[in-house]
């Protein structure tokens, strides 16, 4: 319990609070900048979070997600939710990026309030992005969002681990696996909580479905989720309301098992881990910048008087002195 | 300088010092599990290192980089150079893997005491395999090993950075680049001393080699080094002995130039730094073990009734304080 009185709310969190959609994109853009300023709006908008449906859509590039997450957006939206879409995948149309540079770039119908849009640049130093996309996934929810759905590369070294940021993820893939059963097998059949086989209507498609729902079957012990397989195609339509019965399905899941605490558990501490990491970086290079002993601790190193490991643990030593 | 007396010479550091492959193997396995009972092993040869010439090779898939290593191992032991080589790429015949299932497997030339090969498994966590294949080759250079070549895959998102490891590094293209050419412009044309244009048998490997060395000449300032472009093919061989001396001059612009004394410090306090992230990962792992505070710390973030920043703040308090 916080026996804290709470906070007055900072201006930026009040504004985001009351739909400020101007105030909503400064603050993301501010996290996405890890600017410090704002971690009071931050902080105050966590305890108005944890309310929405995140749901990570990842695979190969070349699979179809942006059209597939387009078509999700238009489903969710016929049925009144209101959405938020991150898209860190820089080949994303929705990023504004693309690999096929006459696609056109993906915007909210005019005129939306119900939807909100926000790429996020796969820049700066590792970790980063990662937890930038897991904080602007909270101000979305925290801004009333009822699904969030974020779109990244599933190169299985990506920045952004979808099942970090996402209680339910969803692969996408296409009916010739080829090279992708490499990468499949390496960590997106593991993360998978349904399964897109989209360009349904290519030929193989079928066969593609009945394996992957095979493996799904390996080692899945009773009573535990096993990942649905759901064929898609986007030119016609087809099987969009499926994958979002598999999602909402999964979601069920997650609550009637009790194992939602558990998941959300395990994935803020990885985000209070990463927020340490972050920390420690900052004092770090503030130390080396304002101690010119331990610039001298580096000098040594380098004559080869101290060895690294000592080194590492001087830095590490001023690293604990608090400011 | 260092006023307190030398420790006297671990065992496992003495052998090595010695001469003992044995010893030398088991305490590289050591560092490469991160197993800290060896550190005043590896702390006691760091004063011992500093004296090889470490060259590191890397370039996309299928260019034919270890064909390229093997020839240049042959050279110089023929220069009688003793050499190490560690292999961080997965697909190496001399780490083992291969991509193509029929290739041999590559190993010394039986009963060779000038050559030590050692690859690196590219797991564990992420900066982990980065420590490990420095120290590895230091522990080489402790050894005696006089030129010790560091193989990588050049994916541009590896987590071993060639540049980072090695004082020369060796950048390895074929005639045609093809899609590459966008992951030369995202990192390895910057980090590139010498380039080795493979396969100059293939058509197109004058262009390439030109178009190269038209791209180094752009923005390097006067006197600075301005990177080689060698061809290369290996069967038969062609263009080996100018690509080590390609190496050699860069080495030899190094010192002359006064620039290896910055490069070295730069490249250790990147070390250093991963060795506090290493220490610092480790103690919040051990904190959130023993503390049962934290665990409820994080049981309170998951509630919504701290938010993750406050936790990190907390977490990095404990942290901080010294076991």
């Amino acid at each position: 319990m916080n026996r804290r009185a709470p906070a007055p709310l900072p201006d930026a969190a009040r504004r985001v609070l009351r739909g400020d959609r101007q105030a909503l994109a400064r603050l993301i853009s501010q996290v996405e900048n890890r600017d410090r300023s704002v971690l009071p709006a931050v902080r105050a908008l966590y305890a108005r979070s944890g309310h929405a449906t995140v749901v990570g859509l990842t695979g190969p590039l070349g699979v179809g997600k942006s059209s597939i997450l387009n078509l999700l957006l238009g489903h969710l939206r016929a049925l009144r939710k209101r959405v938020g879409i991150v898209a860190v995948d820089p080949s994303s149309p929705f990023s504004g990026g693309s690999i096929l540079g006459d696609r056109i770039r993906l915007e909210r119908p005019a005129g939306d309030d119900g939807v909100f849009i926000r790429s996020m640049a796969a820049r700066g130093h590792a970790g980063g992005v990662a937890l930038a996309t897991r904080e602007t996934v909270r101000l979305l929810d925290a801004f009333g969002m009822e699904v969030i759905l974020v779109e990244t590369v599933g190169s299985g070294q990506s920045d952004v681990e979808i099942h970090e940021v996402a209680s339910t993820s969803v692969v996408v893939v296409v009916p010739h696996l080829g090279d992708d059963v490499q990468s499949m097998k390496a960590g997106l059949f593991e993360i998978a909580d349904v399964f897109c086989v989209n360009k349904a209507d290519l030929p193989g498609a079928d066969s593609a479905a009945k394996y992957l729902t095979e493996m799904t079957q390996l080692g899945v012990a009773k009573g535990r989720w096993r990942p649905q397989v759901i064929q898609t195609s986007t030119t016609p339509p087809r099987g969009i309301s499926e994958l979002w019965e598999a999602i909402a399905a999964h979601e069920a899941y997650l609550d009637s098992s009790g194992s939602r605490r558990g998941q959300d558990r395990q994935r803020l501490t990885g985000e209070i881990l990463g927020l340490v990491r972050e920390r420690v970086d900052a004092s770090l290079a503030a130390a080396l910048e304002r101690d010119p002993d331990l610039q001298a601790v580096l000098d040594r190193v380098v004559a080869r008087k101290i060895d690294p490991h000592t080194a590492a643990d001087r830095l590490l030593a001023a690293v604990r002195r608090p400011k």
